[in-house]
């Protein structure tokens, strides 16, 4: 089977969702969310709520079974308990339904014969009449373009990040989370106890799929190992591949085995596979959406020469200990461009001009332009680091914004008139009112094409993993392996 | 000196701000900012802003000069530029000042001749008169006890934590984001170059301090090794020590000397004395606050065995990887437990009943109370770390606070009810909304006598660092060294 009709799972004409409550408004989970999150997405095609009772919901006509629907049907989400379902797989297949979604969880991830058995009914079933399975016990798609999503709160827009992954909490993190970091997706899917459609289908898929430039992976485990390398190995020749592979201690793997009857498999033999084919490993979920965030804004980099500009002497400390340690060099800067800069600045006390550079005292009457001139102009440095660390402004929390809104406005500008690569940590978060600047300071700066990061830390890893992504992909390439 | 005349530093009975603007309402940083401070802290003694101009300012009349207050005058606080500092400290002496704190920059840190003089003539001047400087280019104190606060948005509430913080950012993110998760202060101090109180002096008074049950230390560098680690090492001896020496690399190092002009000093030989006195010692300034928050609330561990309970079965296991990586350990659950435990759910279906424990699809409906009831019941465990991944719920934003307070009135009621340790992480916020309910989750959390961390690697990285501090404490005493 492999990829053979995933089309209808991500671009489908028709969605039934069976499951909704009628009074899905006051109980927005399962079935009545899903209809929720496809009209909030878009979807353009017939959405077809079903359930025995009928009615009407969301302005919608509710069929008592798939089979009562008049048009076609490509893909069905179940969002009833496991007992209904192979019944309803059974409707489907009468209908001529060409992929099911089981949002409906209780096979084999619990571990006993019945549910065991009731997966592979269903799977046998569908099989035979060449209709796709995505889970059971799992999200789905959210695929913007064709306005298909497991999630009611998320844009519509789309984007080049495909991602694989087998948890639907985290798929919703992920979405949610990257999103207001700018990122967006060709299609995201989360595929469960992967019966059918697994993650070897979905990495072969997403190396072909045009509107796929980055792939990320969250993984529990995978059933056929070599297949599923020979997928990653040809994905990871096209396009940049981010994984993270979970499950790699005795309670996680127990853990993922309960979750979504993974194998886990050893750790060291995925740790020698994902280098082997120039997979981009990550060891958190954050660090997971950083690097969707690299690859999604940076254009390849020249170099790890970096100027670190923020405010608080401390802070700059803490950010030049933190990037050099991530692999990043802060090199001092020579004694022509530290005269121009204290030109520039006009005073000294409570600054620090050199590389890294604090100018706390004087920011808000100097900006950040002028300095960021300085830097694009200065051949010594491959990128500027600029850090906004919100939480140890000593003036009342109402003035924050002001200030913050300047300097992110000199760098948004300095980005645009110089073409010199900036990026943007915003940090040490502690009010609410912060955080709500925060996100709207991330998203002026994604607009502009700036890439946006919660601490120092992160953005260096991030940088310097994508060095090293672009480094081995060169020295293949030269070496013709 | 040493810590002679260093209560005036904390406890002052009476404050005089030079260098208020007569318009301290618009511009509140410098002067204006410590004068509001001081009056939203509640400093009970007489407060005197001085500015040749006079007037007055926030109801208080301006004194032209510290001579012109009719009053004693324990500390001064210099909010004047550095050329009008000299004459500044002349006038102190001459009225009986007993400690002043230089707000004011332009000093040695610029490392110039001319400050360098400056710094050491106003030194010379104190040292005569057996006045105390706490800077120069520095926050000063925070000591909610007796209303001294260098922050206008701080709480008045005291606590055990003494902390020794050479930057005046770091010491204001410090004092915001610990206060949020329940950490009280008995006093915190920014003290810059260390002209003349410095890390040593500071180190004895918080090992002497009656108030004082925690201390943390930032350090960039001291002055005198040997003098410091000695006293370094008596007050760990008496109190727990959380440390984080920064300027670590060779940038983070030349950072540092231009911050405060300190010099860093090899890594390798803090890491050995801060080792060999035990000490803790943490890498970044998040562990430094979860190490407060750790020591402000755990009692002493029995022991590393966990139980893990959350929502989202990406997201436990995740929290395992997490969990064990940082040296915990996840036993899974006997046969007996897993039964009694399946019965309080009454379901299978989406959820992992085991440990890790995922309760997604039925925590709304059972709660956490039962299920902490039997963690709490069961011999083979010693702690529960629950986690409230917010982001990944798929309801809409708008129903969430709802569904977690339940969750967290159970929490709060299971750690009262059964005297078990519980400790709570919030993750995994990606909204305004959610934010602000992590704020109030977590004050509710830290009313009760609850830890809250930002991520199952923070906490279980701070449980395992709490409890190999208290085995090396407990090894030492049973050596008698």
């Amino acid at each position: 089977m492999s990829t053979s009709n995933l089309d209808a799972v991500f671009n489908p004409r028709s969605i039934a969702i069976v499951g909704v409550s009628t009074k899905a408004s006051a109980e927005q989970f399962g079935g009545g969310a899903y209809l929720q999150s496809m009209i909030n997405c878009g979807f353009k095609g017939p959405l077809y709520p079903v359930n025995p009772k009928g009615g009407e919901v969301m302005g919608l006509k509710v069929y008592p079974n798939v089979r009562d629907i008049p048009g076609p049907v490509d893909y069905v989400i179940s969002a009833i308990p496991a007992s209904g379902t192979l019944q309803l797989t059974k409707d489907c297949v009468a209908k001529g339904v060409k992929a099911m979604h089981f949002f409906t969880s209780g096979f084999s991830e619990l571990g006993k014969g019945e549910g065991i058995a009731l997966e592979r009914e269903i799977l046998a079933l569908a099989r035979d009449h060449g209709m796709r399975i995505v889970g059971p016990n799992c999200m789905g798609v959210y695929c913007p373009k064709s306005g298909v999503s497991f999630l009611a709160d998320v844009t519509s827009e789309s984007g080049a990040v495909g991602a694989i992954c087998q948890s639907g909490g985290n798929a919703i993190y992920l979405v949610r989370e990257a999103a207001r970091r700018g990122v967006r997706f060709s299609k995201v899917i989360s595929y469960g106890n992967a019966s059918d459609v697994n993650a070897t289908d979905l990495m072969d898929y997403m190396a072909d799929d045009p509107e796929t430039g980055i792939i990320m992976a969250y993984i529990e485990g995978v059933r056929d190992g070599p297949r599923f390398m020979k997928a990653l190995e040809r994905a990871a020749r096209r396009k940049p591949v981010i994984v993270l592979k979970v499950g790699i201690t005795e309670s996680g793997a127990r853990a993922a085995a309960s979750h979504t009857g993974s194998l886990a498999g050893a750790d060291r033999v995925w740790d020698g596979v994902l280098e082997q084919v120039n997979a981009v490993r990550v060891a958190t979920i954050e660090e997971w959406i950083d690097m969707a965030v690299t690859f999604s804004f940076f254009p390849k980099p020249v170099g790890r020469r970096v100027a670190l500009l923020g405010l608080g002497g401390g802070a700059t400390v803490l950010a030049s200990d933190e990037a050099t340690k991530e692999g990043l060099v802060i090199p001092g800067f020579p004694e022509d461009l530290r005269r121009r800069a204290t030109e520039v600045v006009g005073a000294e006390a409570g600054t620090i001009i050199d590389n890294p550079m604090d100018l706390s005292a004087e920011a808000w009457r100097v900006g950040y332009y002028p300095i960021l001139k300085l830097f694009a102009e200065y051949k010594g440095i491959d990128l500027s680091i600029v850090h906004l660390s919100v939480g140890l402004i000593a003036r009342p929390p109402a003035m924050h914004a002001e200030i913050w809104n300047k300097l992110l406005d000199d760098i948004v500008r300095a980005e645009k008139d110089f073409g010199k690569p900036i990026v943007v940590v915003i940090q040490m978060v502690t009010l609410a009112e912060h955080y709500a600047w925060m996100l709207e300071a991330r998203e002026k700066c994604y607009r502009a094409g700036i890439a946006t990061y919660n601490s120092i830390r992160h953005a260096s890893r991030s940088g310097n993993r994508l060095l090293r992504y672009y480094e081995k992909r060169d020295a293949r390439g030269r070496s013709g392996s």
